[in-house]
């Protein structure tokens, strides 16, 4: 067994508590001494033990001498709890293997130092894209403030979301469904036009076998038309945020603020992209699940920041010339201009494929 | 090894002749003695000796006392060569293995009876689903009279063709589009509307490194709009079928006729798919690759006559409510109705993605 085989176990514990730590990344830790795992641990949730921690207390007196596996830099600094980095000096630890260093600017290399300074050794880099990847959410809103978007589409083989009467039910089948539902669980928020609110009716919900947790659920709704007794009103199942635009009629936003929705007024009349992810991130959203119709999908889209596309791809014919596609706006002229993407990952999911992608 | 290795070994040979036996399905065979391959052997190009007797050929005196396995029923019947049958029977072999019966109404069991009556052990349908999907094409040929249609489209992941300015160069990636000239290698003729040779000016002919058959162009041209300096009329690099209305004007076609391109008007005013299909299997075309525009995607798919689609996906975005998607024409009003398909294989090509799917 090698750094490598450690640090990847370290990877696989941060992932179990995807979608449960926000604010904060998922951090993995392994304790390895004399060949033999002694502890391991992951941080679960903001505001509580980090994996560092967890890790060393099931170490117990074996921490002593140990090598310590953690896929983010130890913090050196006092937050919601005591900085990781004296704990694993205070234990004696031998050596430290990091994957990456915080991109935080409260770490971003005063770990590593102050345990260097102790004595310990320390490895950077080790599995570093990996563990980079666990948190690019995280990592997204330390550095820009705003969250990261995630752009979901579902569509037949010919690139259709419905037919040209706006028949959708259902494009895809249940596996790829219950899939958009643990991507819910694991966004802060999700959003849709007003058009999807008026058109469907969504709850936006998350609808797991074991429950889930519900993001927030905004609506873009410019000229506030979103109907008093739509779900995402009235079933008070999580909270909901209206953005809507500069000059929004005050006696409509006092309607909805009466049934506990937020509303929000951008700085702009219409609707515009960066000031309402500046506002999201003000308000502490870190990841932004984007399930909005075409129009929405579009201004994303022109508005360039997408940051991950999910793409579902139902093995279906729907055909029409005026049936809807999932990218409405309008668009790219030239091929030279059109948003590049790289396949992270495809896979088949029930009867559809998955396609997650990348901006390049 | 058994049966199953031997018929898989038979089933990969026939395999490579794939594209060049038409309008003949393509067999391999493999003679078997003493748990050696003594022989082996495939169908090459129609009129030429069957796989059957390559393969005995090959094992020479070794056939006698052999095993033969062969992926569909030998011939019984006088054909452009004499019956392979009969071959067998001579070469003294013991055992026959067959993975699917010919469905040819001249064959059909009559091999396998002939065969037995002389005395040979018979087996069949080892591996049959397999070898029966070598095949797709000539069967549904022989059953229907009909060419077997393949639907090729090319789109962004957010389905469209081109951008809102028609603009679609390049969409996907050159791996992508040199397995778009295998296929037109493999079929006896390819087809577009009118529309895409007066947009793209398009060759529609095979550019492979080490050359390809050229299919045969096949222009939907209701009203004889194709343009008399069109690549089609003008390289000579292929032949060039015009299809036509049953009123289309007389002086156009003997113009278009004075270019050896052949005109044959359909029974009606407008296009019909399925008499399309009709005229193209009474003369001798077998497989169909349609790279039509979204109008004839959309005519293919309103007949239910698609026997297979190809959908290549670039991960890109394109965006636009007005970009052009890969199949037109009305669609079908709701979801119940759209043509439901099962995926064969779905790879990564390239940058790009490659379903290939057939209709449940």
């Amino acid at each position: 067994m090698d750094d490598r085989y450690y640090m990847n176990v370290a990877i696989d514990l941060a992932k179990k508590a995807t979608g449960q730590t926000s604010p904060n990344p998922v951090v993995g830790s392994v304790v390895v001494k004399d060949g033999e795992i002694v502890g391991f641990g992951a941080h679960l949730k903001a505001g509580e033990a980090h994996a560092e921690v967890h890790a060393i207390r099931m170490a117990g007196d074996k921490a002593n001498g140990s090598t310590v596996y953690v896929t983010l830099e130890p913090c050196s600094h006092h937050g919601k709890t005591p900085p990781c980095s004296d704990l694993l000096i205070q234990s004696q630890v031998k050596r430290v293997v990091i994957a990456s260093v915080d991109p935080n600017p409260l770490v971003a290399g005063a770990g590593i130092k102050k345990l260097k300074s102790a004595g310990i050794i320390v490895d950077v880099g080790i599995c570093e894209s990996k563990a980079l990847a666990l948190n690019d959410v995280f990592f997204h809103y330390i550095k820009t403030k705003k969250p990261y978007v995630t752009l979901k589409t579902a569509s037949s083989l010919d690139g259709k979301t419905a037919t040209f009467t706006k028949d959708s039910k259902w494009i895809t089948g249940n596996e790829a469904r219950q899939d958009v539902h643990r991507y819910r669980h694991q966004h802060d928020a999700i959003l849709v036009g007003v058009g999807t609110v008026i058109a469907d009716n969504p709850s936006l919900t998350t609808r797991l076998p074991n429950g889930g947790k519900n993001p927030v659920r905004i609506i873009l709704d410019t000229h506030l038309r979103t109907p008093i007794d739509a779900h995402v009103i009235n079933d008070k199942l999580a909270s909901t945020w209206i953005i809507t635009g500069a000059e929004a009629d005050e006696k409509k936003i006092e309607a909805l603020t009466n049934q506990q929705v937020t509303v929000m007024k951008l700085p702009t009349k219409e609707m515009e992209i960066h000031n309402l992810l500046t506002l999201l991130g003000d308000r502490g959203i870190t990841s932004l699940f984007v399930e909005g119709g075409a129009t929405v999908n579009g201004s994303f889209l022109q508005s360039g920041a997408i940051n991950q596309v999910i793409t579902y791809i139902a093995p279906k014919l729907i055909g029409g010339a005026e049936a809807p596609t999932m990218i409405g706006g309008p668009g790219f002229s030239s091929m030279g201009d059109c948003m590049n993407l790289s396949i992270k990952e495809c896979t088949r999911i029930g009867q559809d494929i998955k396609i997650v992608s990348v901006p390049m």
